[in-house]
């Protein structure tokens, strides 16, 4: 029998993993609800056509596509066999696949449900999504995405209210030195346009997302190679590194395109949301109005964002933008304009561990394991162990008839807290001895004393 | 453009549906963690290595199987592809699966981590399988199942555990009349043994399994075929037909099979359950030892459990056992005896919906609109909305300026209980208009009254 393994790019979650992940889960999902989204989950599979054709050519050879059930070889021509096409003959044989992002099985769900949604629809997803990427450090196959978007309504108090989501979520969890980057595609486009190049704007949005990585130099080298002149590179580059706060950067951009119409309404949407989030009572000191900010996804049309930990080094952690028309690829009748964004959960994981902000609660599960001495101590126990369940506390009671040592190594191991000793003496008294196990005290406890003195129970 | 679709036997989980079922998941999980259960999440792709040969031949046909990414026909053999045999051909160009269940993944989970594992090890995981299953009512292709399993102990306690903890997910779920039958693989072991088909009982399993559904008759005949006596048959159905009490059902098979070693320890074992089960203070009420109790599955090898709801037309919603070895078919050298039940969670959704157990508060989200009648009473509203969610509270602003019809009828729609209004009057005053959306009715409330109006917020 060989040893079994994972695939490749895949991850089992252990349990202490786990408490992490869900620590965080917990965090965004309770904002998200904060803010009136609704939960929606899709299904990991879709039909191929569904997502074929939405995310580029090299999206679609990253897309993992499910084997027909049955006879699938039973309709493909031989040829096509003989051919060895692997991809001609996919088609052929698998019609279904693995979800690739969460954003266009919504944009699906919107469009096949849009008569009984209310709009405008706020929904939030939290739901694993399978890449065939090459795996590597922080790169998965298999990831969770955590998105949450509103469709329907072009109202910038979605934006605002997207950068209070981020500082709400940060907050929860501890997070405090934090930029949200916020820059306008209208503004970019703009920019190109006054450089003459407002024919490769698309260009220009792939080639400064990669500025961070690449440099200044390489992103000039590539856009030069992509037919942008010696001038329009001049005064874009100009333009990308007006330097100031917000305000001054807005007055600035204001002189140099306020003439150009589309320029020009993208600086007021900015200033709106800035003067929104003031309204709100929000922070603007975490907010940095950034002219270079591009992001990668070409359907964004509106405000784009992305998120840094300042003192972590695992790059953007949350990142978004509104886009015209999400439902245009299913549905060219209607026009849903629409904001989104998503908290990548591996790298806040990795910050969070970088900066060591985990609770140590998170840590472990139990508050209390019953130990006992012999069987009629284990008989006794379990009325004790049900009486901390009752009160709402995570407690075990040791399962088997062991040395006392055995089953504190077990709590110790399993970072119990608390442990209680029942021996006779303890059966007779109703006192209990309680061990607290980091500092290795240990005190005689009624059962009332003992749930007194644990931490008021959070869950239901 | 065709119009999206779903793949069949797959479903969206919308916003109404995701507030039922994320109820049932928090009664599960929190009665889990507060009996020690630990989280565990492995991926949807596991190796076909993994998964195949676990299921028998028929669960093998019903795996789902992903194509290899990149020229996956690129080493096979063409006289392979001449011949068309599909399933000769799946392992060479698909060597990943979507996992089938969660219990050979959490075996391979065990193997592969025991040395990290602290023993007793209790594990939950709540994710989704996938079937490649004809879709019927009731049965689905992809479907979430809810498991809990301790392993490393044969002690009887995790059994009488089990038991509790279903009860404890039934009083939080609301659901008061239910049935959890118990019986023990052992008994019905000894019986095949002493009615002279000792080297049968694995049949008897399967063919009793279908009692229920296929009748006594049609099983007799199952039996028969499979070469069971009438002497045999005569037997056997004269002791699974024992009537009265648990207690006395107990005593009579010990008469009639207390000499058979193991039948006699399999009766010891479930009167150390029903005893255990007093001890912790649990009821007995609801639980019936069925001597003609099967399970499907091959694996069990000591107590087995399923569990219907009285009054609801949805068969079992429950069910789980103890089994000798899983970690067996992974790694021969360890033996690891461990039990675990299931909750199906499709079936406790239609049982709930049928005996109208949701509570009205899963069907709304937003507990508060703030409506406005211009923009700077929008403006204002912003202030309000963010007072309330920093109060914990989930609660929207309407994102534009609108009709007050329009913006109450989304209200309406959405289900939010209560619209705060704000006019000119109400910015001056402080004092808002707060609309009961339920009666129509409606009162003035500063911000401080409308949070105490409130109910205490449940979330984090």
């Amino acid at each position: 029998m060989d040893r079994p393994s994972l695939p490749k790019g895949t991850r089992d979650f252990g349990p202490a993993v786990m408490a992490k992940r869900q620590f965080i889960f917990r965090a965004i999902r309770s904002v998200f609800e904060r803010y009136g989204y609704l939960p929606l989950e899709t299904p990991a599979m879709e039909n191929l056509s569904t997502l074929t054709g939405k995310y580029g050519e090299e999206g679609d050879q990253l897309l993992y596509k499910i084997l027909n059930s049955g006879d699938y070889l039973k309709d493909v021509d031989p040829k096509l066999l003989a051919g060895k096409d692997a991809r001609q003959l996919a088609p052929q044989i698998a019609g279904k696949g693995l979800k690739y992002d969460l954003t266009v099985p919504f944009a699906r769900y919107v469009v096949m449900n849009r008569h009984e949604i209310t709009f405008p629809f706020r929904r939030y997803q939290i739901q694993p999504v399978w890449r065939a990427d090459r795996p590597q450090k922080g790169r998965y196959r298999e990831f969770y995405q955590c998105d949450a978007d509103v469709v329907g309504t072009d109202s910038l108090i979605c934006e605002a209210e997207i950068i209070l989501m981020i500082q709400d979520v940060f907050a929860q969890l501890g997070i405090e030195k934090f930029t949200i980057k916020i820059n306008h595609r209208g503004i970019l486009a703009g920019l190109a346009d006054v450089a003459g190049a407002g024919d490769k704007e698309g260009t220009l949005f792939v080639a400064l997302d990669k500025l961070g990585k690449a440099g200044e130099d390489a992103v000039k080298e590539e856009l030069t190679s992509r037919g942008f002149t010696a001038a329009a590179l001049k005064q874009l580059f100009d333009v990308l590194g007006t330097p100031g706060s917000n305000n001054e950067k807005l007055e600035e951009l204001k002189n140099r395109l306020g003439k150009h119409r589309r320029a020009a309404t993208s600086l007021d949407d900015l200033e709106k949301v800035f003067k929104y989030l003031t309204h709100f009572g929000g922070s603007l000191d975490c907010v940095e109005f950034d002219i270079a900010l591009a992001r990668g996804l070409s359907y964004y049309t509106g405000c784009i964002f992305e998120v840094l930990i300042n003192d972590a080094s695992v790059g953007s952690v949350s990142g978004g933008g509104r886009y015209d028309n999400l439902t245009a690829v299913f549905d060219s009748r209607e026009k849903s304009s629409g904001v989104g964004f998503s908290f990548g959960v591996d790298r806040l994981f990795d910050a969070m561990e970088e900066l060591k902000l985990f609770p140590e609660e998170t840590q472990r599960s139990s508050e209390v394991l019953v130990c006992h001495l012999d069987e009629d101590c284990m008989l006794f126990g379990m009325k004790v162990v049900q009486s901390l369940r009752s009160a709402g506390h995570a407690a075990e009671i040791y399962p088997d008839v062991a040395k006392l040592k055995k089953q504190l190594e077990y709590a110790d191991r399993r970072k119990i807290p608390f442990a209680v000793v029942i021996g006779s003496e303890e059966m007779k008294s109703g006192a209990m001895a309680v061990k607290n196990m980091k500092t290795g005290e240990q005190q005689m406890r009624s059962l009332e004393q003992l749930i007194a003195q644990l931490k008021p129970s959070g869950k239901p």
